[in-house]
């Protein structure tokens, strides 16, 4: 079996790779060709540790394993790791037997700015010039580097409820050569796109801080309670996801859910859009919500798609295992 | 991080360490230091393979991890694999950051035999000379020869579905210096012990085949709809089990508690007895058994302790992960 260490991750993995594989394993979750596994998530009462497993099989891919791991919210401070800590494996789905073993921390990273950037190419207007950003934590910067990949964006503006941080994603706008600006809340309706990317219990963007036409993508939710969009706001647009079953439980759609404002039938595919059976976008006075709540299939696609590049570099440990 | 390939363990892991193992976990299980994730166990549908994670911690013995894999029914036949598969992997609890990975084929196979052994210490009468074995498969040899090292017995009789494969079991007797005899399933009366690890949907051992003062492991029931003993005779044993939860839903209690002959409260767990908080066998006429379902917590303390083993005699694999 292979052994890709997480140092190597860096050097390997391109975000048009990472693009490649999440746009690939979102299309062939819609046409039924790879579904994700229940998801286990357990605080197991020491150092405060979240952990658990998320699996998948793609049968388009013949891609089969899972990601373990989680948050250990001590250890930047009490050993200089970083607290999200994951591993991908992955196995042979012709015998079980395991085929690979890669680092899954920078590749959650980009996996998660690759699914805002799968639903800003297929659901954003092409003539998209303003991205906003609400959030400028670690992420928010993976997340900003492969938005600006996707539109012609001459301006970024930025919110984030400590200002002070907001200077991450200026660094990243400025070394795209694009120019960035400090906002308020109710001056995001300037956005065509906007990226949410916060670990907050209470919304942030308003419905009357968005424009007719723009695209949103809410990349924070991934937890019962977390919010990070008003509800109404999902009221107002067409709704698309990566997991439908995960977006009106756990994801942004949960609370416009449970407050009747839409149903479940509401919530579409955004694979169903890369594969043309949905039409994704079709005035450019829509608003269009993208609700990424990641699912492993994404874990799993990146790491086959690094596993690939590691083998064709070189750099892949081999183990007789 | 140590890799513990397959082919290793045979060499570095003792029965005795697998007993001791697998008795330690079973004793943090009743007294709440270790506990067992939900289980992940999907039909991919591919090579009619079933897929699957069994995960747990154990704060006692700060074990980390899963068990990962599942069955390949046309792995033998198609590739000269063997058709149950699975890696262990291990965590470190402090950090997330991945600390073992350990083949998990034979460790199954020992902490399976080990679980049946762990029982018969516990809850078989002391002057038990006879064990009485209902299968007869390739497991079957593995419990045979755990259950022979817990009393000084002076038999063997066996009884399987298929006579032809008892030779299997005879030579593990034989090995260990006791005659053994194949019978018919009216004759277990004479058994002291019971040892039932079969794949069946329909019960073989009746009440009537069972003498007062019987201990009976029960190690074939994992799933819904498989049943090895009738029902009856859980109704007049004291029950034990390593998961309670596993033993009413998918062991051998499922039957008896889905006809209201006993309640869940009627299955005690196993390691309370070792513990000391459970009496245990309480006379020479009670009949006692041990609903074995299999949890990830053993597959965990078996790797945990073959990675002991590995580092002391020098043949783990390090891997700079």
């Amino acid at each position: 079996m292979l052994i890709v260490p997480e140092r190597e991750i860096a050097d390997l993995m391109t975000r048009q790779a990472a693009f490649d594989a999440v746009e690939q394993v979102f299309a062939a979750m819609a046409s039924g060709d790879a579904y994700n596994f229940p998801v286990v998530r357990e605080a197991i009462g020491h150092e405060d540790a979240l952990y658990g497993f998320k699996g998948g099989f793609d049968r388009a891919g013949l891609t089969l394993g899972l990601k373990a791991g989680g948050y250990w919210p001590n250890n930047l401070e009490k050993r200089g790791l970083i607290n999200h800590q994951s591993t991908v494996f992955l196995f042979d789905p012709d015998t079980g037997k395991p085929s690979a073993m890669v680092g899954g921390n920078l590749l959650t990273a980009l996996r998660t700015a690759a699914a805002s950037s799968v639903s800003i190419k297929h659901l954003a207007r092409r003539d998209a010039k303003v991205i906003g950003m609400i959030g400028a934590g670690h992420q928010a910067a993976f997340q900003l580097r492969a938005a600006l990949e996707q539109r012609a964006c001459e301006k970024v503006i930025g919110w984030n409820y400590h200002p002070e941080m907001l200077p991450n994603i200026e660094k990243v706008a400025n070394e795209a050569g694009v120019p960035f600006q400090a906002v308020e809340l109710d001056e995001m309706t300037e956005a065509d796109v906007i990226i949410s990317i916060t670990s907050a219990f209470a919304p942030s963007l308003m419905a009357n801080h968005v424009s007719p036409g723009t695209h949103i993508a809410c990349m924070g939710t991934d937890t019962k309670g977390k919010q990070e969009v008003e509800a109404a706001l999902l009221a107002k647009a067409s709704v698309f996801t990566d997991e439908i079953a995960q977006s009106v439980s756990i994801g942004e759609a949960q609370h416009a859910v449970a407050e009747g404002l839409i149903q479940e039938s509401d919530v579409a595919q955004l694979g169903a859009v890369i594969n043309g059976t949905d039409p994704g976008r079709i005035s450019d006075n829509q608003i269009t919500l993208f609700d990424g709540t990641g699912v492993g299939l994404q874990d799993l696609a990146v790491a086959a798609s690094v596993v690939d590049l590691a083998v064709r570099k070189g750099v892949a440990i081999e183990v007789d295992f």
